[in-house]
């Protein structure tokens, strides 16, 4: 049987670790030659209790005013917190994950982030008890466009649909619900995409998806999909706009909306939050926050205004793919 | 006892009222006349729930960029996450407080905030079971300057001191520890002031004193010091800095610290992550937000640059008064 296991499935940690490497090297240089200006800098971190990373930056590029394209690979005893927070059992634990969140100069271009991660836990003998995969993309225009929604959305869709034509739709208005500062009624910080997380092998996908059950090869082959589609479905939008001449006005409209990204990366994400207390490596974390932001007291887009129309789309989920 | 229990005190949560609104009127006047060409907006607003409040907004100012004075009077049923964030027992509640944060426009112009405040706790037929007195008041400086740390714990200590000598070290130490970015190590987000919470009538003002007691009028006349004093604390150092240049590199300076105020606000302070999870009203508690603000990639300041001076003063607390 253990033999017929390893036939079966050529998946293993390494794999992912080997993936992720490789998709943070291709996003890099596409975003590089997308920008033509500026260049990713690497800061290498270990992390005391195990493991470290690769955290990549873009700062002040002529398309890019601030971005990262982060890889990590944690390992670690499970702790009372993450038992309590992240509602699990085990002995000890590895995670690996790219995170990346870019913060275009122009209001004109949206602002993204994307993250695919993979996570086990071990037994005390070692062995992997359980693994799950979770991740996502999701785009944060400043003024809405309804071709660049149905690109993104659309480009997202079809590497999906190969897996079960049912996972679009659950994972797209899973990504409606999650990136929303509730707090606000309900306003998702843009205009979505898809979100995953706990994804095991041959269970049901989510637990809308009671019928999709995926191995974890395809499971991997999902992943890879997700994360080779990212820079088809976002460079275009960029190329896009990335010359469209803009006003004060239109930067001042796209830093009161990066003030939003603010509020539910502090007050919401729990990826950001658990970080933050869980002595994760502080400024690679918070390289999501954007460069400038404001927040004034009470703001309102005037009525009928492209910036209205972009608000009434965070409002009102709607149909892209 | 009942009529002699009514002589001795007078205070009721009326009595708290009338203070919390001349004394937000007297605030916002100072401040305007501090300011010279602003003055304060007010919106009235309705709690679905029960209450209220009075939230005053100054824009724009000759010397105030961003600044609320509110009040509140709000009241309902204790609710279920009240009992487990607040672990109080009761049927239903009232409170009132004024809270306000200063963002000035130059970076030579210390940030503030002050807030004090009165809950009461109610049995099912409408007795006070139990109240408590909150509050405080910090000075967050993007430059350091000694006279005005002392100057601003100075008018603090001298407010405190007629109460109880010991009051002052240790409510100055838990203004230290509660307005702390503890995700970036020890990181105070600016010089501190003072800060109290749950403070009850006859019984040990805080655990750490368990020998100073104060009656329910002697906590009001507590209470009164402490507003009371506030524009003596403040006013002074505005005008001291109000008219002095400042560069680019000043401004740059006070946008990245200010992001750390947002940090702390929205990751840690109890009272905005439970007024914004219960309904509360969230322009007015957003209000406290800094109207420009900056979030770079590890950013560090020069060494021996007064930037590094202030981060220094930030990150190992200072015995002012």
């Amino acid at each position: 049987m253990l033999t017929l296991f390893f036939f079966m499935t050529m998946f293993n940690k390494n794999t992912w670790i080997d993936f992720i490497h490789d998709l943070q090297n291709r996003i890099c240089t596409a975003l590089e030659a997308c920008d033509g200006s500026a260049t990713f800098v690497e800061d290498l971190w270990e992390r005391p209790e195990g493991g470290g990373g690769k955290t990549r930056v873009i700062s002040n590029g002529a398309v890019f005013e601030k971005g990262g394209v982060n890889t990590s690979i944690v390992h670690g005893m499970v702790s009372d917190v993450m038992r309590k927070q992240l509602q699990i059992e085990g002995h000890s634990w590895f995670a690996c994950g790219l995170s990346l969140v870019i913060h275009p100069k122009n209001p004109f271009v949206p602002t993204t982030h994307a993250n695919w991660r993979y996570f086990e836990l071990y037994d005390a003998a070692g062995n992997i008890c359980d693994c799950w995969f979770g991740g996502g993309a999701d785009l944060t225009p400043y003024y809405l466009d309804r071709e660049d929604a149905m690109h993104f959305h659309g480009t997202l869709k079809k590497a999906l649909d190969p897996f079960d034509k049912a996972l679009y739709p659950v994972l797209k208005k899973q990504c409606d619900h999650y990136f929303n500062n509730t707090h606000r009624g309900f306003e998702m910080r843009g205009i979505g995409g898809v979100f995953y997380d706990h994804v095991k092998p041959d269970v049901a996908f989510q637990q809308a998806l009671p019928d999709t059950k995926l191995s974890l090869d395809s499971l991997f082959a999902f992943q890879q999909a997700n994360g080779n589609c990212f820079t088809d479905a976002y460079i275009p939008i960029v190329e896009k706009h990335k010359h469209k001449p803009y006003t004060a006005e239109n930067k001042y409209w796209q830093e009161i909306r990066r003030g939003r990204y603010v509020e539910f990366n502090l007050i919401h994400d729990r990826g950001t939050i658990f970080g933050l207390k869980t002595n994760g490596r502080t400024e690679s974390i918070l390289m999501s926050l954007p460069p400038t932001v404001r927040f004034d007291y009470n703001y309102q887009p005037a009525e009928n205004s492209p910036e209205a129309l972009l608000l009434d789309a965070c409002q009102y989920p709607k149909d892209w793919a």
